[in-house]
């Protein structure tokens, strides 16, 4: 039975079980043990396992990135880094989109498309919030029926532990151990509703944009600012009587999109329509990502991101220790309820409570 | 000579000279003197000064707001807070657009208007880069001859010293001195091409965006995700033969806006035209602004807004000044620019660089 042993090798029912909290049929425990036992690996052997394109390994790999245990973190980075030298030769591609545009099964669609013509396929998602919504790609596996098993693709449902700068610089992480296992193209899913959208913006190549016809009502759902990111925008759904809608409304944000400044990229996003369900457009969608990735490697902005891309996370994990050093301080929890207070009561300035809160903190690390 | 006299008052020559690096005329030398002998006040007469709505105490009081003087720094702190009781009352103002766009033209007519109608209006700038451009409110001063000789108007340059943290932040302060002066109107002037639109945003209760009839080209210098931002737009310059053209760019902004989902407030964000030269549709602009005042009071939004800015200021005083700490460090600036090349040549993850950056500066602190 390969298809039943492939999927457990790759991990993800455990990943699923441990990520996202669904419930487990028995019979599946014991592949959850398996994978724990399995993660005792030495860091020569994922090295090896991964560079060898082992999907069981990378996916444990993966799951040592997202422990949160001290030693898994610690070997978690030594594999990241040994990996390193081998990352960064494939296009990363963030995919957003409200619930019910229809992410999965475009991604599905694409990803088949993709894999059929000779692509290796990982597919990673940041969605803090899957655990309730069940909003991520795994929380809806059905509509990635045949990409779940198809050889040359590796999903990993969203880490559901952390802070979402924890969730998201682990994907950002599991993107290099992909990547040194061969896959050539890595799409990072987001839900366009939460805080993720610029962390995924800074660790993708292309970021598209899935919007559905119609107007501003049925776009209440995705956050302001996420247009102006997008370097394409698909208009999903544009199958029976909602091509001509599709089509009109592809030629408004097109039109609208027009209004804004050119990228830095220098390049004019595009909108197309597409029916993943129907599978049509689909390709085009892909033609789309390939000449953008022409033109910026032509122009220098590919390399000129990615390493920007770098600095970034750089800054933004510093950052994100130190505020965590400072909002995890015990004492500072108790004195931020107080002046959180005062502030809506206009009892104290902004500035003044920062600075109480400042020295305090301060003064216990002397 | 009242004109003269009430702009040594004002404190606003001197404080062109100190903050903006202009050349001085010897015979204006003495009222800089005065005004630095003079800013020896008590925070009593500070505060006496500024409730009884004295302009010349109150511009002290913001230069001593500026001041990088750690003594300054501390009385500045305390004026605020005794300050606090009596601010809150005023419709705060957000205006930007890119230079040449009309904003000091904008300005003289929108605020000449409302000093004629008996509102106290204060102006005061953020924009770091003005020193270099001169492109602040008082660089351009002849626009604003009327405005600027105004009894019930108050025009502040932007301070020029300190990172664009410390500038948002002193403006941010220098509102409460304002409203404590009994300004009921301010205007938050920025320069649609930094980084600060974001703070500013977040100071304000109505953000404009001052916009030019045309295509993106025009629009180059603006920064992506403002016109998100914006609760109005209005197209300046629509007179002549610019009326047509202008008229075309509102709809087409207006149906822009339409692409985008509702703002938190509520409110749909409207698109006007105006001429400030000439003073063509200034009124409505102002009854676009007051109409949004008494939309987001009505739906609470308003006080809601004043509240998560205030809570917004002090977590963002607090990450600057832990940021401060860490990366004005001696020992990580020399490591900073060794982690900056690796990882440009992808020898270190960003992740590794962060950690070992981390250790550094937290082993330091023990």
């Amino acid at each position: 039975m390969k298809k039943t042993s492939h999927i457990e090798n790759t991990g993800k029912f455990p990943g699923l079980n441990v990520n996202e909290g669904v419930a487990q049929p028995p019979s599946i425990n014991p592949y959850l043990k398996k994978r724990i036992k399995r993660s005792q690996y030495t860091t020569d052997e994922y090295i090896d396992g991964i560079l060898a394109g082992n999907i069981s390994i990378l996916s444990q790999a993966v799951t040592l990135v997202e422990s949160i245990n001290p030693a898994h973190q610690q070997q978690a980075q030594e594999i990241i880094e040994r990996c390193l030298p081998y990352a960064g030769n494939s296009v990363r591609i963030g995919i957003t989109g409200v619930p019910g545009a229809g992410k999965s099964t475009f991604i599905e669609a694409l990803g088949t498309h993709l894999v059929k013509t000779n692509h290796k396929l990982a597919v990673l998602a940041i969605d803090p919030s899957s655990v309730r919504s069940k909003g991520s790609i795994l929380g809806d596996k059905t509509r990635m029926e045949e990409l779940s098993i198809a050889k040359n693709a590796f999903i990993r449902p969203s880490p559901s532990t952390g802070s979402l700068g924890g969730v998201t610089r682990k994907t950002r992480e599991s993107i290099v151990l992909c990547e040194a296992a061969g896959y050539d193209t890595i799409f990072v899913e987001t839900v366009g509703v939460g805080q993720s959208e610029t962390a995924v913006h800074s660790m993708v190549d292309f970021f598209l944009l899935i919007q559905l016809a119609g107007t501003g009502d049925e776009l209440q759902g995705i956050k302001r600012g996420i247009m102006e990111m997008a370097d394409g925008i698909a208009i999903n759904k544009a199958d029976g009587n909602n091509v001509e809608k599709s089509k009109l409304a592809a030629r408004q944000f097109q039109n609208a999109l027009h209004l804004f400044p050119k990228p830095a990229s220098g390049w004019e996003p595009k909108v197309l329509t597409c029916s993943a369900f129907h599978k049509l457009g689909i390709e085009e969608v892909w033609t789309l990502i390939s000449d953008y990735i022409t033109f910026t490697k032509q122009n220098g902005f590919f390399d000129k991101k990615r390493q920007s891309q770098s600095k970034y996370w750089m800054y933004e994990t510093i950052t994100e220790a130190l505020k965590s050093s400072f909002f995890h301080n015990p004492t500072i929890e108790k004195l931020l309820e107080h002046y959180e207070v005062e502030l809506c009561q206009n009892k104290v300035s902004p500035f003044t409570a920062a600075h109480h809160l400042l020295d305090e903190y301060f003064n216990r690390q002397k």
